[in-house]
């Protein structure tokens, strides 16, 4: 039996210093933040880590840097997805080496790719390690898992194969995974919308963007979900429904993520590599305490 | 305010006689059955009830049915939606007229409408008569909700609305109305795969196909739910959906639904007007009594 | 061998009289204007004929009337598609009865049907009458042709089948269509935007809702393509998608359609049925010359 | 006014050696193979050329080759977009400096990007160099063209704008910003399917990956196309159009060019990089062979 993972992760941004680089200094501190506030693991160098960005070199320091400041304190499961398999297997073998929990990868992108090609990328960062595998199911589009119980078999199948990040909002998909899946797959959420809906379909946790800021918050409503305390998670769903949707339709999610952490943890992530965040208008002070206080409450 | 609803109820499948036209006595079993199973509601001649393939007298005839024979045991919610605005507001005024207690309209169907077009028509329906109106909303190549928080504001502005059927798996979307309309919208769940999922966004209960033949399994359900019981939810929803990819993965619905019904309620509803289920297949009794003890459980 | 048919058939637009039913008397003016004009043939009852907003009775009477109209100087094709394969099946004998030349048919509508369901409503509808069948392909939401080799053995295999109306910007499709079915489909093109272009995809004529307004200018162009005269066909091509473009952009086609008319054949169609044009805005007159001449070169 | 282009250009696969390394040996002699066809220009490192899966040296070294082996018999058109601005700015220069005639970029990829962060890219790719810019419009995925034309008023700003290569079936889009842009943009076509209807539409030429094997044919059918000659221009188009979905339904895409490149040109272009190819099956001679001859015609 693989590992049990579980709770409420974030997605760890990538911080970047003013010379345009990772900040390796950002990325110890958010660590040790994220322990400190009680979360249950990191996602690192996912797509909210902005990997396609990122240089070979600088995702391994990334992996390397979390696993350092983590120091057993929370898990660390490494992206190793990559436009080519030779270095998606590359990365997986550097987040064994310097001591990830897991690795993860999203399907090949840019060329459309039928399922032999998607599962045999897939069965390659698999087998190229020890560590639990999660695959990134992302629905935008991908045609893979038209056939659920068909998806499940060969997702099942792979080496390694320990469970799911579903960025999806469909949640019959989802639980029919968890069906056909049953106990051989640890099925997180990774649409921070349906956080808690997830959870009657059987989510052992989330992974998301959001819980960068929100964490803590996030965590108790999902635990007062799995408790059953059902118009607690509902009324937070709403608050936190709107926050996201209130940033989304500004258009500038990193600088508000910028000086929400910033007002919050006194912690710089500065901007991300172009064309990322190329546009994105400074917000308001005002504005960005209210959003916080929308999910957290005042204090 | 207008009158609260709210509850588990089926979205009436119109039966058919061997003669090809709605059988109002099968109608009437079928509305006593739900009464007695003490379901919350009715829903009829809507997409379930085969509306585009009847003809205005078929579907006054059975409205009329359905108030007559519930007797005042389940609300009637009359679907009057309608190629033409002028149907719709025939059979509008027509609900009005036989005692139903709500009347429900899907946006006009077949052209591409703009947002201006679908209110328009919305509002001719909701102005025909004092029933307070619920709108069907079905996110298939629809694009009014892009912007949720207007098309809230254009919704809560029609006249005598009430509240959404909500037919989508985003329950983003069905969050965001409920938190921009608040208690001035009842929102209803459509989609039967996420019955449970929906009372963490607000529903108020839910409308669907399924619950013509689970109607009181998945009321139970929705109650275990709401109140709490995650444990329950879960494993039920688990067992529901894949009870519904089985039966749609056959694509023989409407012969499942008949075969089923007929199991459970010694009723049979026929088969529906070409080209609906013009090429189902019968299922074997076995298989129909797995499905239907895949949800029930076993007696 | 059935029949060829070919050349530039307007989709004929349904007149209203202000007593909001078709206008009988126009529909025949309409038909002894395209006949003077020369054009080829006509559509009738179609989308463009606003067929899902139309009594079967009032379906009958325009098909009766074009037919009568036209005095065999025009082929008529009867559009019978309707949401029921009975309605179809009774529209297309009518259509026989009268004398119409052909029938053609949509998919059925509104509910997601499997290729089975759809072929057996062609069959039924091509198996109702002697006349040639061609069937209305749109792409919107149809996945049928998703194999186009089997899509077009499909349609070989139909009673009476002769041919398509294909609307779609797709020309691959088209192509290969016309390539897997050879002579035995002949193919009019549906898309007035690619009028021109479809000539390369081996389409034996079109059909649509602009040549009701400029079906002259749209012959000529076509049979300069045909002919060779590449460049009179770019030229024009360019300033027919530019005249197309600005009528959609406004959300106004209908009564731009209506106003242009008027102005060009002194022919007045009416307003349609709502929900279809019931936010119309008016044109100016000076706009609406402005277009017409924009196609067909200033008098 | 920009420098004038056209014609018939092939998009350079990127060969591979038996190291995985692309083979800049057999760059050179496709080179001269392209030159000696007669043919019109090179598009070097596109998604034919595999740019993702390459890295900066390995995309500096191709384009240097090409250049290097036209020696101005074909003008070279470097693609240089990339995931990051700063790499694609750091291709574009590097393009100047090695000779290149003209840059071409796509959009930005993988992360959903408003129009203002898109036009941005392009701008500073197009700022980069005194050479003209084309970009290369993709439609998957893309609503930038939803107003076409604002879209097109966009691009003409753009510095040193000279064109566009449309990758799209959509000749309706492709005519209105031919209509909008007029000689401001050259268009050139990148769907081999519609290389002879895009004619119609205004193409100065086509860009596309299958005349790597037929650029002589498809030369002369859009010679044949642009002189009027209809019937060999469609008789062609039936048997291109037919090859292709033959080729793509196999689902072996670059083993068949590979064989069929090998069989014509006893040029090698060996293996693409993983996981691009990774489940390519072989073919049988014979069948390319006959591939080759329905579009080439029997020697």
């Amino acid at each position: 039996m693989p590992r049990q993972f579980g709770g409420l992760w974030p997605a760890l941004v990538t911080p970047f210093g003013a010379n345009g680089k990772p900040d390796i200094a950002v990325v110890e501190r958010l660590v040790d933040q994220f322990a400190r506030d009680g979360l249950d693991g990191l996602y690192v160098t996912g797509s909210t880590g902005q990997w396609p960005l990122l240089t070979l070199p600088e995702r391994q320091d990334i992996v390397a840097a979390a696993v350092r400041a983590s120091a057993g304190r929370l898990p660390i499961m490494a992206h190793v997805g990559a436009v080519t398999t030779e270095d998606a297997v590359t990365l997986a073998k550097h987040a064994a080496k310097v001591g990830a929990d897991a690795v993860s990868t999203v399907a090949p992108i840019y060329y459309p790719a039928s399922a032999d090609v998607v599962f045999e990328h897939y069965r390659c960062v698999g087998a190229a390690t020890d560590l639990p595998l999660f695959v990134y199911h992302i629905d935008i589009a991908q045609k893979l898992s038209a056939d659920p119980r068909q998806y499940t078999e060969r997702l099942v199948a792979l080496p390694n194969i320990a469970g799911l990040k579903m960025t999806s909002l469909d949640l019959y998909l989802f639980g029919l995974i968890r069906a056909y899946g049953g106990d051989r797959l640890q099925l997180f959420s990774g649409a921070d919308e349906v956080l808690c809906h997830a959870v009657v379909s059987g989510s052992i946790g989330a992974i998301g963007t959001f819980y960068n800021l929100w964490g803590k918050s996030c965590k108790a409503a999902w635990m007062a979900m799995r408790a059953g305390k059902i118009d607690v998670a509902r009324a937070f769903t709403l608050r936190f429904q709107t926050a996201i949707a209130r940033v989304l339709a500004a258009g500038s999610t990193w600088t508000f993520l910028r000086q929400a952490m910033q007002q919050k943890y006194r912690i710089d992530i500065g901007m991300p590599r172009p064309p990322l965040g190329s546009q994105d208008k400074p917000w308001s002070d005002a504005e960005v305490a209210e959003i916080i206080a929308l999910v957290d409450g005042n204090p």
